[in-house]
């Protein structure tokens, strides 16, 4: 292992996965932090909560279709609908960098209530500390979350088995163009806006008419081919991947064409993978093109017996090659 | 209000106080936070649940004492146990400036680990962050934190009346002189070490054996006397501290003379002050001498009818004056 931390180390790829396996897991080591889930996952007093934290550092802090305090509630939000969790309350605990100015965090704030309200959740406890000049980058926010899962979900899901569908609601890569876009660094102009939404209704209503999800994950850091890659890494499965039924908008393409970056492993902020049941893949797909947030929604490929723990990409062009997760850092501080 | 954010909005007095009541109450508007205690607390399918975060952004690192990870993990379960509950998980979000070395990172993350083990809580859910060198200070910890209630807590504990005894576990200060110590713009030497540690044993055992606590806070920014004022903002009585009842190391009023500080203002991070029925003050002060971070328990003040919603102190040569709560920042980044 590296002997310094590296923007790597964050980026959610393979030292991402180092960092945890060999210094986080060893130190913590627990059943709930083992599982490696988006949230952790424990009974107490009858009851079933989901637990999960995150710190957002994106740098800028407003980017088309969203800013830090949208993108904080948002990604936590997620964390716990993934686990089939309904989030309830979160919390917001705020480094400002000395000299922010009051109207900028105000702005963030406004912004994370909004959010917050529209999704239904309270934001219940929080913290603020104030560093100097220098000692962080204007702002950064962790949330925390709590959610509450039904009893009924603790009987384990069913297997997840060779013909299984995979599904996304929507197209990829939306997030890191338009936080780039934003970027000084960066010389383009585009349309896309970022994803970043609360994914809290959309997936509870999946949930509440289908019976057919097996596992959930949201593709942030490292994109749908790392978390594609975290699902089926030590399964008794492997993943096929069509690349032609991966929806994603043609400036995305060609932004990415243009600054060498593989749409598969940008970040989305309003963005669920699904792994479905065969037969009941067209009622999800239907039920998700009813909502909003899921208007472009897809079947993108299918659970396979061989080669089992990884992701093979069909591509476009017909050729099958495997799929890695993010090696390296493609773009630091997208969330 | 300023316009610009201050080192001393993050000192949790004056600033701090404004910054909740203008910015962050108005916005996340709801019955949970407008308590202003140092947790959340909700009930939920028949049970009584406390949530709280709260990041750490202390500098050095490492101080005598303890670490940013044993800080980290002891004050989000005095948050809790200070609001009576028994603290359960904690979640722990790590912000790295790139370049930190993984030798660091490892002696914090074991120090989180030895802290929790002892206080008998286990970290569940975390999430890693890395920024570019110059954007953050090292390292920045998040933790926030999950404990349960009685329900029989729930019944409110009986009104504060004048006459009740304040009581605090031990001597001011050592935290924020041992922090001191440790950085390199102060030239001195000293024996005292931070008295950071996790409070939730020796307050489990005060409220397993007495009836009589009616209040607790845990005197961190802003120190003893920005916590007595909290304690008694905007309530039906006042309170007199003692100031030769107040424990203090000989060595801390050196330390604090020279620099030119205030030991009432100063953070501490072991420390806890109980509002006690009088009849029960002597019982327990008994319970916390018999602790091992109770030693040092002294009564150093007590509850009286007016002025109202105030501190008075009553100073060792026999004078009386009001103690406002901090203003300005006395000392930055000390937790």
């Amino acid at each position: 292992m590296k002997e310094k931390i590296l923007l790597a180390h964050g980026s959610g790829g393979k030292l991402s996965h180092d960092l945890i396996r060999e210094v986080f897991l060893p130190a913590f080591d627990n059943k709930f932090l083992r599982e490696l889930t988006d949230s952790a996952v424990f009974n107490r007093q009858g009851s079933r909560w989901a637990f999960t934290t995150d710190s957002y550092v994106i740098r800028p802090l407003f980017f088309p279709g969203g800013d830090i305090g949208k993108l904080a509630v948002s990604g936590t939000i997620n964390d716990l609908a993934v686990m089939g969790a309904k989030p309830i309350f979160l919390s917001c605990s705020l480094i400002i960098e000395e000299g922010l100015s009051l109207s900028t965090l105000k702005r963030v704030i406004s912004s994370m209530r909004q959010t917050a309200d529209d999704a239904g959740v309270e934001i219940i406890t929080g913290d603020t500390k104030v560093v100097e000049h220098g000692s962080a980058d204007g702002l950064f926010i962790n949330t925390s979350g709590i959610g509450l899962l039904s009893t009924k979900s603790e009987t384990s899901s069913p297997r997840i088995k060779a013909g299984d569908k995979i599904i996304i609601n929507g197209s990829i890569g939306d997030h890191s163009i338009a936080t780039l876009s934003g970027r000084e660094e960066f010389d383009f102009r585009t349309q896309v806006k970022s994803d970043c939404a609360p994914l809290n209704d959309l997936i509870g209503k999946v949930l509440s008419q289908s019976s057919g999800v097996k596992l959930m994950r949201d593709p942030t850091r490292g994109g749908v081919a790392t978390i594609l890659n975290e699902m089926a890494m030590e399964q008794e499965f492997g993943i096929e991947l069509w690349e032609e039924r991966v929806p994603i908008k043609q400036e995305t393409i060609a932004i990415s064409e243009m600054l060498g970056f593989d749409p598969l492993y940008l970040a989305n902020e309003g963005k669920v993978i699904f792994i479905v049941e065969d037969e009941e893949a067209k009622k999800v797909i239907k039920i998700l093109r009813s909502h909003p947030l899921g208007k472009q929604s897809e079947i993108i490929g299918r659970v396979i017996l061989e080669p089992r723990g990884k992701v093979y990409l069909r591509t476009c062009i017909g050729t099958t090659r495997v799929l890695d997760m993010l090696s390296g850092d493609q773009l630091p501080r997208i969330c």
